[in-house]
């Protein structure tokens, strides 16, 4: 993707779509964009640019509508050859774009993104939001958004939160032990400063790389412990000389794993043998459970308050509200309002408003439902149509959150399989990404990671048959 | 203040200003609550229960139509003793509050609170706020408010600041070198990840406490260094052996000092002495000069690529919106983009669509002028009610920001004034309270804080005639 940096002026007179419009036709004319060129989807430079994609759309359909780019089905545009040409084209005159300079891997065009960390954003609950917001901006007493409020978070989403959990995940707790924060990145700084500096944090190894990067840039102790097939090694644990563990028990990532309940059992009495002993429960994808009862949480099970459980709304809802809660076991809340009630809460007051009346409204709930219907029939409409080929491979973590597992059996490996089926623009992940250290190897690695929210259902389904096509050609 | 600790339930159909009323006339009348306690303000119930004032009104005005709570003009709320009456009362029934305890500092009430942290919310453009987050609502491309943003902060809103902070603050910048973040302790600790952990920190004592907090629980190493009438001393910088100084330059809090040239060229040529010496400029108050023109910011004048710029909205607009940003030195912006870019931004994507809009319609500017001229009558209205006095105390710290300092030639001390002041129900603060080190002194003890910001005019020249009243009675 050639990466456009140049300045929207939105007081301009001029319309943003014709700013594009004239800076990349400028691009085109002075050679800075060549024949052949791949322009970014209309969807990455409306983000890049922050624009909406109606905008970017029409400054392509312009550019297009000019003959300086063309759009090739399913393939993007590309910068036509307009050296030879008039300016303005027939069709039939359209160069074809020039071959293309061998590829590397993340130059390829991506047509089906499998990515673990996309949800489905088209349920978005907007009109919810809108009415909502425009309440509280409306309606709500002044002084209740613009003062400063608890730094813990406001009360009623405290409150909101804390019964959320109870109900959905079993969690034991009041309002008075929830803090929230702008994402489980910054609660996670926030926890490390809670804790003893000196804390040595095991890891789950393949596991969460992002709160293994805040770790360690925040300085603390960590070491990576292996994972078995009911989570992480208790053995491996005991010899750490661990103090906290961070682990994902609803459903692991990558490889899955939802903990069963003696590995949970054996966690806790290992936190429980040793005061100080902690252990993080991260609840990733906990709101999305599609056989049996929804697994109760860590924390809901803790005899000995050793469990600091996190979650966030990211997921549930959407990464754009950036909302996540802790809830601190009744020592480390009494340290913390002692150590770090002078931090601001770091979320803004109409946002918490919001999710406040958003859950206490019964609205959060119904939007999980359904999103829980449509996560299913995605995943549903991909375990049917590897029905055939079973034997071939096996398929495990598709019961819970938004990615699966695939295995071989026929000694070929992940990574010569997701490579394949990069080279033809269908992108899968590997376990051996989320190694805390890129040397390290796992029996996990021969798994592939298919995460299949984000895609519309009707492109999930095409492109689970062109990767069969791939992977299996008749 | 009696903490009230009970649940709102919102979805409840009994309107939660009732909630109130019989939550506290059930305390009053199982003895819970004693004749003669005060209540909190309305204010304070309406923060702490993270509900409108005016439904703490009507509780409140429903509880004294029944004769539970009665209102002694400007004192508060206190409740009557209701055994020896029946419950509707006439007024000339009430009873006489009864006799407090000796009042500790912290329990005596507050008539008059000159806070140097508060803000005047009375002029935050509300409908301004309210219409274009509307419009950002109804309007935007839903993706560009849905999708997760760009790790540094939204492109539009980085221009937008970077243009600011060029015309405003002569920082020189572009939108690519500036990090948005949930206020400044966050960025802060962002730049602590940032730099080497090997770093000692130095910063200005008395200083802003809340910067050493952060830091302490970091892990961070810090050493105080004292104040002059300059700023920060360069000597005892320099014999600290601190790679990274934190200051305040543009009105220093608690001091007051607006740093001049010379102690900033010396301070930059300081940081340019060594590779990998930084100074943190927290633009503190600099959005508020009242007298000559506004002073440029450090970074517009570092040679050297050694100061990373801070602010905030938090004082120019609302603390409830948490929004900060930072500016990089080119060196530490590549470091930031090799190592940190993991961490999603921490501000929601429509608080950062609302701010870009509103500085780049010019709103901002609008809004930071009419308040300079709101803090402006109030500064001038205290320095004229001081004027007669002036013999016997001095003022300095007034040109710039929301508060000033005074200091007294008349042998009495700081701490004597203040407590006399409190006695009477006026609130000043304490120079002594911005040491890192309680134990420690500084020249500076003997000056007193008075914070002009968030009292309304005809309240705070109430106040000052009191203080004064208080200080020299005739």
């Amino acid at each position: 993707m050639s990466v456009f940096t140049f300045n929207i002026d939105a007081r301009s007179k001029k319309p943003i779509y014709m700013q594009i419009y004239d800076y990349i036709r400028d691009e085109i004319r002075c050679g800075r964009l060549n024949p052949g060129d791949r322009l970014p989807s209309t969807r990455q430079l409306s983000v890049h640019l922050s624009v909406s994609r109606n905008t970017v759309d029409m400054a392509y359909g312009q550019l297009s509508a000019e003959g300086y780019i063309e759009a090739l089905p399913k393939q993007g545009y590309y910068i036509c050859d307009i050296t030879h040409h008039i300016p303005v084209l027939h069709p039939s005159d359209r160069a074809e774009p020039a071959p293309a300079a061998p590829a590397s891997a993340a130059d390829r065009p991506v047509y089906y993104d499998f990515n673990p960390n996309g949800i489905d954003l088209e349920y978005f609950p907007y009109n919810i939001w809108k009415k909502t917001m425009k309440d509280i901006l409306y309606n709500s007493g002044e002084d209740n958004l613009l003062l400063p409020g608890d730094p813990q978070g406001d009360l009623s989403l405290r409150q909101a939160v804390a019964e959320y959990l109870h109900q959905s995940r079993g969690v034991r707790c009041d309002a008075s032990q929830v803090v929230i924060g702008a994402g489980t990145d910054f609660l996670l700084i926030l926890l490390y400063q809670l804790l003893d500096k000196k804390n040595l944090y095991a890891l789950e190894d393949p596991g969460y790389i992002q709160a293994w990067q805040v770790l360690a840039h925040m300085g603390a102790h960590t070491v990576s412990i292996p994972m078995d097939s009911s989570g992480i090694q208790m053995d491996a644990l005991r010899r750490s000389k661990a103090s906290v563990a961070y682990v994902m028990p609803s459903h692991h990532f990558p490889t899955g794993i939802v903990m069963p309940i003696r590995r949970r059992l054996e966690l806790l009495s290992w936190a429980g043998q040793k005061p100080d002993r902690y252990i993080i429960e991260d609840d990733y994808d906990s709101e999305f459970r599609y056989r049996g009862r929804p697994i109760p949480s860590l924390q809901g099970i803790d005899p000995s308050g050793r469990v600091i459980y996190m979650g966030t709304f990211s997921k549930a809802l959407t990464p754009a509200m950036r909302v996540g809660y802790m809830v601190l076991p009744p020592k480390l809340l009494a340290r913390y309002r002692k150590d770090l009630s002078f931090y601001s809460n770091s979320v803004s007051r109409s946002e918490q408003k919001f999710l406040s009346l958003f859950i206490r409204n019964g609205q959060f709930e119904r939007h999980l439902n359904r999103m829980r219907n449509v996560y299913k029939d995605k995943r549903d409409a991909i375990l049917k149509a590897f029905q055939p080929y079973r034997p071939l491979f096996s398929v495990s973590g598709e019961d819970s959150g938004l990615h699966m597992l695939l295995h071989f059996h026929d000694g070929r490996s992940a990574a010569a399989l997701i490579d394949q089926a990069a080279s033809h623009g269908i992108r899968l992940y590997r376990v051996s990404d989320s190694h805390a250290d890129p040397s390290s190897t796992s029996p996990f690695d021969e798994h592939i990671i298919l995460g299949y929210a984000a895609l519309p259902i009707d492109r999930l389904e095409e492109g689970i048959v062109r990767l069969l096509d791939i992977w299996f050609p008749s």
